[in-house]
């Protein structure tokens, strides 16, 4: 599983980041996950290696602008590729009835089916790859956090268990390897019955907006990667009184470090932390109040940069 | 007068061309005109001198996506840059409800006015520098062309006339000259009625997308410029059977020779005609096929292109 940012700023784009975008990757395959798609999510697709037609779902965070005004774009771009495959576009109610009221505006027809499923409501959803989950974060509007856990890591059959129920080796046993449930003399098997998993899931949490990062323990169990926001350093957010709703590098560290997170990275930068020193504020502040409460692999997020996710657990930089 | 290119691209961007975005740029200071808003102009406006301080108003041609999905993230933008000047908007109607439909579900507000133009019903626009008029055109949607004529050009003061209407020398002659109307004795004074102009007004006529050129035939005239769309050569245009309510570049060059226009602009190519030849297409080939046809001075459109049409109405290059 690898990550992918394809935006990394809070509220406006800057010359060297843009609003919030981010791919999560399948193992295998060109299938990925769009999570959040701010204005320009489709231009700077055209700069990675990731095409419309491999996109899986869309899972949007919250309704700011920043995190979705790039869908009504992308989605007429991928109509524009002839895509036709069924669209899943996880999301807080409202999204459905403004895209589908824009397109009517502009007098779009996509040749595709969008399939919306409310966050609000969602438990969960998917595919042969992965799962996924929603939690509530606490922000100015709901906004929500999504988990991807794949769904079968090194996947075995279950040989004494396929002999214990009669089901007769061939076809039926490659149908059930592969994750399909099938039907055998009037039963339904189920293929999660007769796999073993040769290792731990692989597990990544993606937050949205939020300022209260505890509210991801329960999601960060068991999960190797979290991928929140850290839109201010601490002395920012006292210096204005008031966080709006979201998080400083000092939180989210504390929290990670507290539930023994072995990955963080962070993301969601206020436009004013550069590259460098602009105003005294700099990108590397960020990095040593988030350094000096946590002891995991730290990472702040760039445009661009791919993080890939082993199988045990470690996240390190792709490298193109 | 200034002409600085956002987007050239039609329909989809691409790596070297972003959807439409045009600036218009007063002759002196920093105000300046956007005609459409393609997703991401706010992004190519990063990369440019134009503030969104400075945006005087935005004329809409039509509202397919590709000319006005770069609006709502635009004008939330110019709200976090903290702008409070209203801004004019004049578009097809459709526009303002979306819009307002688009900050209602993200929950945006805008620390300055929106002041909504119906190009359907124009007439005509104007600040104290130009005037902006309005043309229908043919499209599959309703698509309109504007025309930005220079309001006063060279202003001189005609002393004969003052002196005929008794109006006394001083303060109320300054306010005349700097194209201000005044009350004076129970009287208005128009500004107009007591200036002469030093030479011909400038005249850009910018048309949206369009299948018939000959309807700007009345906008063309006394117009030293006409940026007009050529989204195919006339070999793909029957190739395809279907312009799709566009011009063919042959179209638009005959057009522009016929009106004898000085300068055209060509722009909103498909994305098919690259800057070298790629499947047999090129850029190249819309340039052959329009010099074939026009003896003016002929220009094709690129992002951040900049061309000055000076006094004499000759268009020339910018390099930054």
């Amino acid at each position: 599983m690898d990550l992918l940012f394809l935006g990394t700023s809070s509220g406006i784009p800057t010359r060297a980041r843009n609003v919030s975008g981010l791919a999560l990757l399948e193992n295998s395959g060109k299938g990925w996950y769009l999570i959040d798609c701010g204005e320009a999510t489709q231009h700077q697709l055209l700069r990675t290696p990731l095409t419309l037609h491999g996109l899986r779902a869309i899972c949007i965070t919250h309704v700011h602008g920043d995190h979705c005004y790039g869908l009504p774009g992308l989605l007429a771009s991928a109509g524009m590729a002839r895509r036709q495959e069924p669209l899943d576009i996880i999301a807080p109610e409202g999204i459905e009835d403004w895209l589908r009221a824009t397109f009517a505006m502009s007098r779009t027809g996509l040749p595709f089916e969008l399939r919306f499923h409310a966050a609000e409501s969602l438990g969960q959803w998917r595919t042969p790859q992965v799962r996924v989950e929603v939690a509530a974060l606490s922000h100015r509007v709901p906004s929500y956090g999504y988990s991807f856990t794949e769904a079968r890591p090194d996947p075995k059959l279950a040989i004494d268990r396929l002999e214990r129920d009669n089901i007769p080796r061939g076809p039926l046993w490659g149908q059930l390897a592969r994750g399909f449930d099938v039907e055998h003399e009037g039963r339904r098997l189920r293929s999660e019955m007769y796999l073993d998993f040769g290792r731990r899931p692989r597990r990544i949490v993606i937050g949205g907006d939020n300022d209260r990062p505890e509210l991801l323990a329960d999601t960060c169990r068991a999960a190797q990667v979290l991928v929140h926001e850290a839109t201010y350093t601490q002395p920012a957010a006292t210096a204005a009184r008031d966080q709006f709703g979201h998080s400083t590098a000092a939180q989210v560290a504390a929290f990670a470090e507290n539930v023994g997170l072995p990955n963080l990275v962070l993301t969601h930068f206020s436009a004013r932390y550069q590259a460098k020193a602009d105003g005294g504020f700099s990108i590397e502040d960020v990095r040593a109040e988030a350094s000096a409460a946590y002891r995991g692999r730290l990472f702040l997020a760039q445009d661009f940069m791919r993080l890939h996710l082993d199988k045990d657990g470690e996240l390190r930089p792709v490298t193109a």
